[in-house]
């Protein structure tokens, strides 16, 4: 095995010195089970950040899946093939209304990419809104949106960024955050018009995930897409982290947010780790497009994904996941709570279900280089969580859904500890 | 198991009925290993066409690779893992000259379109010029560029598509015939020019696999190249058809071209069916594009879809697959050529390696509708192949790389038989 140095050295020699790494030490972990990492060192480190393992790494169930039917059959839809009609029931049967259509592929960047394309065809419009501080793919039309990390494309003279409020940070009454809010909406798509853009889709994750988990009004969610459809364009929620369950409360993010939207993105845990993802949409939408283009994915859809597509479902079904979710979420939040209520800097606790975070401020301004030293006393203390928003002072606590009962205490207990040691 | 009446009705009403499906009626696999098919039905057909399972459908050490890793870790590249340096290094081994950096993906789709990316941003120009039958992805940007399928984009304004000449089918001599040809490529160019678009890139297929593999004049490429570079832009080999060793000469489809890319983008057979692709480049193209954007793809590089790689090229290699298909490529040619001799509806055997065809003119104009009925004559002889070509005149043999010298002569006896029956 390498030295960590040889190791980064040489991985500056292939995939180059600007792939991200975590941490100012970073970890190089040879193995993962369940919610904890091995390290090289031999020292375990419990998971309390990633999303993509989803029912667990390294899940014996999906293991088995993904062996079982690699060994039997891996080819495109253009064959017949049982298995990805299986899986595509199974995963539609997830979703209510008329959301009974799925296109697959391989990342969430092509789903994303996948239901732009498809709005702007049948909208006859390019336009979009996003959220001022939002990452939604790595395409060059998803570049062109991305407010949330930094890119070399400039925002597209099609695209408008709405500030997406917090009333956690906002003073003022529900209602005027509520107004305000969305005469910025009325005012980008006003500006779309005259431009001759036109509106094509309003592209969100319903959790607001890179914006820092924001507490929204009521009504903002379906005001915006209320706004968009009377334009002529479509709603897509990307629900490529807020799906699968992660709010505990609901399978889809879109649920948990009240909001009913004409296309679904999803990608990240739909194959815990399995590169796979997928457009859900209606019938009418699936007409309109299939109707009018070629449109094949080589990979996507192939047996060996919809079966670990299907254990995944499956998994979670059995286990529960989602409202064990809901149960340990409740009860973090709860900790959460008590936290924010002891520690002046502590603005407000976050999130829902396995998705979680603390809001760091000093005196009214964010306070990232707290944020920065919680997540390092973490990692002393072998948890793994890390930061978002637009100011990187929220703690991102995001682990895997099968996240239990026996884990949840000794992330709590480390971060009560970690907090205590970063501001005594 | 459903009967295809069923399972066909179950797939309209999950992923459409747009979804293309090969064949007037459509064949329905249920398990396939090494170059062998089996049916619902308990036929077994011969593998012609797939060039995804590249060392053979279920290879066993691909599968072992697979589930091994997948049981011990699949992450990100965000920690350190030593997996995915020990298969960057080992399929940057197969590249000469400066192309020794890589960039993971997870779809042929992605890597054009990350390709495409970096040489609109180092060129600072959007200008591209593709080949007049061309596809190379499913994105926008993409589709904007697609010449050889139906997609509801029109033609970029920035785009500009070349008639790739083919000597098979020109009677003039060849210097006329390149000289015509990039006299095209200088008009392309100095009307993007004046358009102000500015050349960002050239994306080409080294064999023009869509185009049905014409045999162009020598030094078309690498005029293109020149012509391309020293208007500012980028030349960029579509390496997922042409690439690992299909050529048999060569591992990559632009050193069977004699072209020296500055960006090489692969997918399909990368990982046997698992979705993996790359963008190989060079160091400084690397660091012009790291040092400008932050960018990260959740799944690419992940040690699984690392182990899968390395062990495609490790079986290649210890099969010596690519020499096998040099060698077989050969056979299959003289005989495929014996075959254009007998047959006057047969203009000209195509290809190399393990990507072979035949032609169909009748009267000196293309013959679809005899490639059609061959390759369903082949389907009743249990063999699977398809064609391809502006024209669709083309017969497209491309099997699994790994296909062997027990098969090549089914293939090509089945192939025999079915040019007698459509036209004795």
């Amino acid at each position: 095995m390498s030295s960590t140095a040889d190791l980064i050295a040489r991985r500056n020699r292939t995939i180059g010195p600007y792939s991200p790494l975590f941490y100012r030490e970073p970890l190089h972990f040879v193995s993962a089970r369940g919610v904890w990492f091995t390290e090289a060192s031999g020292d375990r480190y419990l998971d309390g950040y990633n999303n993509v393992p989803h029912v667990g790494h390294a899940n014996e169930r999906v293991v088995r899946a993904l062996a079982d039917q690699a060994a039997t059959l891996n080819v495109h839809t253009r064959y017949l093939n049982e298995r990805v009609i299986d899986y595509s029931e199974r995963l539609l049967a997830t979703f209510a209304g008329d959301l009974d259509r799925v296109f697959f592929g391989n990342s969430g960047s092509e789903a994303n990419e996948l239901a732009l394309r498809i709005s702007r065809q049948l909208s006859g419009a390019t336009g979009v809104l996003v959220s001022d501080y939002s990452y939604h793919g790595t395409t060059i039309a998803l570049a062109e949106m991305t407010t949330g990390l930094e890119t070399r494309e400039p925002l597209g003279a099609h695209v408008r960024a709405i500030r997406i409020p917090d009333l956690d940070r906002d003073a003022r009454p529900e209602p005027a955050v509520l107004a305000d809010a969305l005469a910025q909406v009325d005012a980008a798509i006003a500006s779309l018009q005259e431009a001759g853009f036109g509106v094509a889709a309003c592209l969100f994750d319903p959790l607001f995930s890179t914006e820092g988990m924001p507490r929204v009004p009521r009504g903002l969610l379906t005001g915006i897409a209320d706004r968009v459809r009377a334009a002529g364009g479509f709603v897509i929620a990307d629900e490529v982290q807020s799906g699968f369950g992660r709010t505990g409360s609901h399978m889809w993010g879109h649920e948990y947010a009240g909001l009913a939207p004409d296309l679904v993105t999803m990608g990240k845990p739909m194959g815990n780790g399995h590169p796979m993802s997928a457009v859900v949409t209606s019938e009418g939408v699936l007409d309109a497009f299939g109707s009018r283009n070629e449109f094949f994915n080589t990979f996507a859809g192939n047996p060996v994904s919809a079966a670990v597509g299907e254990a995944v479902l499956l998994e979670m079904e059995d286990r529960g996941l989602r409202e064990q979710a809901r149960v340990l979420g409740l009860q973090a939040r709860a900790r959460l709570e008590a936290l924010a209520e002891r520690h002046e800097f502590v603005r407000a606790a976050k999130g829902t279900g396995m998705f979680l975070g603390l809001d760091f401020a000093v005196d009214g301004a964010p306070a990232p280089e707290l944020a920065v030293r919680v997540v390092e006393e973490m990692k002393s203390r072998r948890v793994l969580i890390s930061r978002i928003g637009r100011d990187r002072n929220v703690l991102k606590v995001r682990p895997p859904l099968a996240f239990g009962a026996a884990e949840l205490p000794i992330l709590l207990d480390a971060l009560e500890e970690s907090l205590g040691v970063v501001r005594g």
